[in-house]
């Protein structure tokens, strides 16, 4: 076989060691600022590419990152391999019965969420096509298609991510967030797969195809729908079906790593050859293969890790490469991109929110959870300015857009979130809610026991209030890692929280992302319409237990008594605001 | 930059979908018999290479593995990285100073195992160049320098997977065994680096340099010398410097892998540009960055999980694309290799084992250990076959020596390892020899806690006992994983095996590979001259513990009697024979 020659090798692997550190290095500074780290991996980036390094050392710029021949094309290769891992787990991550089951709020705001700001960007772009620098030769029915997709899209990589650094992302809102998210990315990828048939087969009345084998755009269209339909409902149920035999009969995780790599190839490659983009593929097989519940909470932890920390960083430096931001960068565009961006998705979301019976405030801290932007938008505007639908300058508005939004995101939320009245973890410890020496050996048998005395103390049924929790628990497990689990639910008829705690020996599976059973179970109850209530409190047992001494504590002295000392003399801390 | 087109893209995502699912497959199938993945792997190559599939249906094979232009080289890319990262790995798992503590026997075996063989591979090279297929215009030096190093190189990885399947791994034996390995492989890929500047600067007397950047052999060499040292003390201790700062500052694991990737890629170029090859610099960085104790056992999880499962198997399944391995299959060269191999290997580590004082059984056992051959051994002859110093039949003949002597080694362990007089578990359980809830905290005061009972079983001193046992632990943590550890110890003056069981409740840190503390601790004593009486029982320890209803019944129960029960009624798996 042709080979890279030893130059070319060590030009590789210095550019890859240069992306990956400072892409980590940056992402690690914007970590530090609870800012996602793709803002900074797009930043370290746009150092590396025509943008600084380019105008200040051209020379070493075009050795490290030549834009032809065999490194170059090495590069693209790697680029591709890490951008498909990326979809890969951003598809794991979809729980398409998350969705369905959030109820009318939830599906309210991922319809208007994704419908409104799909309108108005499909709308703008034929109301101004000039102002969006669609040039005379472009498809403006592509172009418009396109816009309105990337105004609807949502990065569910950053809202996750985001959620998580906020403490949210196991409680309701962030359910809510996420759910509604997901829809917005699969119906996004969905007409966005649409729209690279059409810009693929450009020539479908002019003759030979382009890009993607020759086929007409309706074939591909045909066959993009035909594939989701397949690997959602069939290809779903083979890998559940598969799942078990795999993960108890070989080696394990390589088994199921293995299986999950070669599905997500195959898949690639067919999305590719259909003459759509590979990506996409990767995405479905993703959706098919998270959806399933027999899918452990490990090997995901492995795939997630390793994408997440070396993969995913190295495509998003890539991005920077791709283009001047300085030359492109188009002040009148960018502001242009970002008010109708904003206000399309906003709207939307505050719309579904209003109408699904949420309060002002939730409405608003919702919206900005949903109006974070990344990855997908940046790759739905790469592979655009690949095919030619827009220019350099409509590029860096998007990625501009990506990186704006998700900075805000946190931010606003939190603010939102923020409420007159705080509950403190102290106030709600009692040592007559409090179970020493849990009995039950199941998740629903410690969700009955403790919810026994919440019950009694909150003077409801036990019954209906341990059926709540449960119903909650099914959705998504509450461990949080580091052997707590915070089983919850909101409920009708209370007037202020109910915390329960519960130690148990041997540890129950809460499906905590560290895998270790939880040996703390809180039960927390909060009145149904204080979404911030229920944030508060299990934001302050998430950072409380990030402390290896509140852990220790509590193991060694099994007293109420002795946490809440604890918890007064370290101070609970500060409320999320 | 340029790109690959869609066809293209579509051609390597199919052709890494193949590659990876059918190298999975037989890996998984070779595990299943009990040998190592590894062989299954590369026979999956040969299947995909152009031995089977090139030779059964050429268009499709053209297709998918083309010979030429941009697909050829992202192939060539994505291997590269691959094997820089299985290198990495393999530079992680060399801990230098379980060598240095192994005592006499280890270092004779160490030095012989490397030495004679390398001794016999340089002799027989220079006594019949001709057999060994040397054509004239080869310079007679460089070869016979590879051919010793050949043979002498061990496989670390595949010696470990083998003391894994034995449940070797963590005993005295496995211990010795894998600082032997250790020595021999950072020895010959020292030699084997030197061997590749004079391969790689034939021109050193000739003019103008080859692939290396044109740097003189001595430049290479010294340059060579000059960054293992570096590597081995200064950057050995900055790395450990650093490891603690990034684990505690940064995120987690992303700061340890990044970081640890970054260092590799960076290492790989420089033993790239100064001549060597790639895989070098990064098995240096990964023996840099192993070697420190702050680096986390589950970094080093999640590296090892995902280069294993992913990246080995598109490394070993690209050996078989090299080469036609019935075309150049030449039965009397691959007989004189084997024999050759064989010989060198098992004289030297024999001739050592009896000079450090081993009984023959155990120095055949150990010997068939150090015989085992995989990755390293190809590697190698990859590299010389690119190199120009050997042709295909003598690649063909050194992946053959890998296949089979992997193939046979663990049968061959066992055999020997056989004895007559078999000790069960049920035996040496006893209830005074049982601790329902060990006090201490740490794994120094678990030690010292079991060993009282032990000695006074033993009829020894406990501060003695509680010290051997101490000794063999900061070598290397006997966690076995699933909540289990074994601390042990061969002494002087038993007669008999002792074994205590200590129960904890909050768990002890005992080094598992799963990263759980454990509850269940097993303080195993056993004659020093019997190094078969520690390794059937650990193994029955593992073996039983497998299985969850085992963990089951000790941890709900506490009670030595239950055990003893259970092992009685279901039967203590077979000893190894």
């Amino acid at each position: 076989m042709e080979k890279l020659t030893s130059v070319e090798v060590t030009t590789l692997l210095l550019g890859f060691g240069v992306m990956l550190g400072l892409a980590r290095a940056f992402g690690e500074v914007f970590n530090r600022f609870r800012q996602p780290a793709i803002v900074g991996e797009i930043l370290a980036g746009i150092l590396l590419g025509p943008t600084v390094l380019g105008a200040l050392a051209p020379g070493l710029f075009q050795q490290l990152f030549p834009a032809e021949g065999a490194v170059a094309l090495a590069y693209h290769a790697v680029i591709t391999l890490s951008v498909v891992l990326l979809l890969l787990i951003a598809g794991l991550e979809i729980d398409l019965s998350v969705l369905w089951r959030q109820g009318r709020a939830a599906l309210l705001i991922s319809f208007l969420g994704t419908a409104v700001p799909f309108a108005v960007g499909f709308g703008v772009a034929y109301a101004f096509p000039g102002f969006w620098g669609v040039e005379p030769g472009t498809d403006l029915l592509t172009f418009a298609l396109f816009f309105g997709t990337a105004l609807s899209i949502s990065a569910l990589p950053v809202i996750a991510k985001i959620m998580m650094d906020l403490d949210l992302f196991k409680t309701d809102v962030g359910m809510l967030v996420m759910g509604a998210a997901m829809f917005s990315d699969l119906v996004g990828w969905i007409v966005f797969s649409i729209v690279l048939g059409m810009m693929n087969a450009p020539a479908s009345a002019g003759g030979a195809g382009g890009h993607g084998g020759g086929m007409s755009i309706g074939a591909t269209i045909g066959l993009t729908l035909l594939l989701v339909v397949f690997t959602l409902t069939v290809g779903r149920w083979m890998v559940h079906r598969a799942l078990p035999w795999i993960q108890s009969r070989l080696s394990w995780p390589g088994g199921v790593l293995g299986f999950t790599l070669v599905l997500a190839f195959a898949g690639a490659a067919a999305t590719e050859a259909i003459g759509i983009h590979a990506i996409f593929g990767a995405f479905l097989v993703g959706i098919a293969v998270g959806d399933s519940t027999h899918m452990r909470a490990q090997t995901r932890t492995v795939l997630h890790q390793f994408v997440t920390y070396i993969f995913a960083p190295i495509f998003f430096v890539s991005i920077g490469l791709e283009a001047d931001f300085l030359r492109h960068f188009n002040l009148p565009l960018v502001l242009g991109v970002l008010v109708v961006a904003f206000l399309g998705k906003l709207g939307g979301c505050l719309l579904g929110a209003r109408l699904g019976g949420l309060s002002r405030r939730d409405g608003w801290a919702i919206s900005f959870g949903m109006n974070a932007r990344g990855a997908m938008e940046i790759i739905l505007g790469l592979l655009a300015l690949e095919f030619g639908v827009i220019r350099e300058d409509m590029f860096v508005a998007l990625v501009v857009l990506a990186l704006a939004s998700s900075i805000v995101s946190g931010p606003l939320m939190n603010r939102f979130f923020a409420r007159p009245r705080t509950w403190k973890l102290e106030d709600l410890l009692n040592a007559r809610l409090f179970v020493p020496d849990l009995e039950a050996t199941t998740r629903e048998g410690v969700i009955r026991e403790l919810a026994r005395p919440a019950a009694e103390a909150a003077g409801l049924d036990a019954a209906d209030v341990a059926e709540a929790v449960l119903a909650r628990e099914r959705l998504m497990g509450t461990g949080l890692g580091e052997e707590v689990a915070i089983p919850h639910a909101r409920l009708d008829g209370l007037t202020r929280p109910v915390l329960v705690v519960g130690h148990s020996r041997q540890g129950i599976d809460f499906d905590s992302p560290d895998g270790k059973p939880a040996r703390l179970i809180f039960l927390l109850l909060t009145p149904r319409r204080d979404m911030a209530a229920q944030i508060q409190i299990m934001g302050q047992i998430a950072r409380l237990f990030r402390q290896e001494t509140a852990r220790r504590v509590v193991y060694e002295n099994d007293s109420v008594e002795l946490v809440r000392a604890f918890v007064k003399i370290e101070g609970a801390p500060e409320p999320v605001h």
